[in-house]
């Protein structure tokens, strides 16, 4: 077995020694375990914007990463801590939703409810399962542990779903989208997937509408709005060297209509009326 | 011996070079290192915060692990660097104080003045002793260096300590206590240690009279205040994801006053009161 | 060869996925990596920030080390992703001028244009050169490939450097500066390197008139003004255990007026004067 790699996504932010106190716990169980942040900025309790960062970090991994999600407002209540199982990687998170997105593209073989006590901290808080149960529970997988030693299986049916809406086709045959992210610069990622092709091609978010879709930001000059298809395959609208986000006053949830061609992989309805769609422009 | 483990607390922020300084320095005398953060964005010259931080992380490492401490306003000036191994860590630090509250659950067993400048940088600056001091004494401490060898011993009573007030009792039997901390979600944390028990309990904060511990914050509805012993065992108050700092507008050093059982494990004299009042109740 | 290095320089935050991507893409080549965090937090697009945040901390670290930058805001344009080796270390940057300033330090001996496709992603983007081509040629450095296997050589001289304005000598014979950084603390970084020394030695910033050289802050009173020499060889304007940068509302580029013994290592012309002041005064 190679240097086994845990990667860590939290809500935990760095002002506190949450964090660091995971990481103490996982090199006591796996020294040689090699810990990467993605990211503990996620917005306190957004399961929806962990699930969504995630998504776009967790399959450039090596295989057997053990990925590590605690963004948990549920802890200490009944939702469940889970293991899931797929072909490349373990994903160890509570059972809220978190790992919708990813396991849409990396998709599940095998959950766990983690219910084995000996592979927890001997005291479990009502607060911090991160540490009691989470960063233990990823050290034993990294270790080398089946995870069906760690608890009972669970039907991947009961596994809980974040409902994430796809685009919607609209009356005029235009697309319906919503703005997913914001990231660091300002940039605005949508849950559309584009085809770049020939065919006209326009977008409107608040009050912009940009014709064309370019192939990156660097084709339009500093300050321009700009619409191109992003480094994880999403619709993006930027300005070039500014913050989209500030300059249009857009957020996560803000509606984004596109006229051209849209390829949704998760949705088959839709993707076929987009193929149509292509077929006939 | 195994994996050496150096762990980071720090008041450096995330803007400049200083961390990834102290990192290069430490992987050029001991590359085996795997160097934890534990947090950066403790308040400038915070040695308080800094203390309570680190108590709360720096025990679930595993042993033999170099706790640095680098929160230092008086650097350049006549305050001491110094190490401390109790039991199961070494710490790396300046006497300020600091480590007061970790020593508190961790005690000291030798503490040395770092005098020696063959463990140090061949320069050192006025201003960086992170760089030059303390990052090489971590390292060749987690190389296995035995401190004696890097100064001269301290009586351990000569270690500055801060002068951290512990809970009061008040004229009707209640107890006074303050907020510590602040965490990201905008948990206040009390340095009150508080017996789960069936007594009548309430807490008074701000403007607020919460009544009754509860076990955790998923125990109340989303947006409601609630009191009950966080992931350190301390008192803790909070809103369901909501920030209790904003919306109490409380902070660092607010008072909290509690009526029911109370126990500070460090203050003797309290203690066996808050038993009798335990027995009496 | 020892335990490979490879340093992280960015504008990248820390609220999406891109790090943490690049670290997977890393880890997946070069297991053995040991991946250190020089900064992430370079304000968006500042080709210049990076610049001197890494030049403060890539000359402390072992032999060998890569150090890999990514502020980027020509990705997908025309320009060039370059390896730059030195006496003891590999660059991976865009050829923006983030080099400039180490490279001043640390004398650059060859320099690759990255063409050969072998060393990056299969598929790669228009936004995320970081992911698809500088953290796999980092990762390919680090297991030891030769950098002339990765691409074209470039002439030295055709690299893009920064255009960084040395201080100026003035009429009166005082130097005049500018404020190259702020770091976390609100210290105030200036581009003058002093010689200290028994001349008189004023500074003059903003509406604030400085007069002699300190050794550090602790020299002074809590929230008094202070100039000293900082770690990394320049002058430094502080309030101790308060922030110069807000309470004189100054920031990067702002000038810095002083008189006394001034020696700036990469500028002859001036050293040789700042000598002869100093033999004349």
């Amino acid at each position: 077995m190679s240097k086994p790699v845990i990667t860590l996504t939290t809500d935990f932010g760095q002002v506190d020694g949450y964090v660091g106190t995971m990481k103490g716990i996982i090199l006591g169980i796996c020294p040689e375990a090699t810990i990467v942040d993605i990211v503990h900025e996620i917005r306190p309790h957004s399961v929806r914007e962990a699930a969504y960062v995630l998504s776009t970090a967790a399959l450039y991994f090596p295989p057997d990463t053990v990925h590590m999600v605690v963004v948990d407002p549920g802890v200490g209540g009944a939702r469940r801590p889970i293991v899931v199982q797929t072909q490349q990687f373990c994903y160890v998170a509570p059972d809220n939703g978190v790992l919708t997105m990813v396991l849409g593209r990396d998709p599940a073989r095998l959950a766990i409810h983690l219910t084995e006590s000996r592979f927890c901290l001997p005291q479990i808080s009502t607060t911090f399962h991160g540490r009691d149960i989470f960063a233990p529970a990823a050290a034993y997988l990294a270790k080398g542990t089946d995870p069906r030693e760690m608890g009972c299986p669970l039907p991947l049916s009961d596994l809980v779903t974040l409902a994430i809406r796809p685009p919607e086709t609209q009356a005029d045959a235009s697309w319906r989208g919503e703005i997913l992210h914001v990231d660091r610069f300002g940039n605005l990622i949508t849950n559309l997937e584009i085809v770049p092709s020939d065919l006209p091609f326009s977008v409107t978010v608040g009050e912009e509408r940009i014709t064309g879709l370019e192939r990156t930001f660097a084709d339009v000059t500093t300050g321009s709005l700009v619409a191109y298809v992003g480094s994880s395959g999403y619709l993006e609208i930027a300005i070039r060297e500014g913050s989209a986000a500030v300059q249009l006053n857009l957020g996560v949830g803000d509606p984004v209509l596109v006229t051209g061609p849209c390829l949704n992989c998760q949705d088959t309805a839709h993707r076929s009326i987009s193929r149509l769609a292509e077929g006939q422009a």
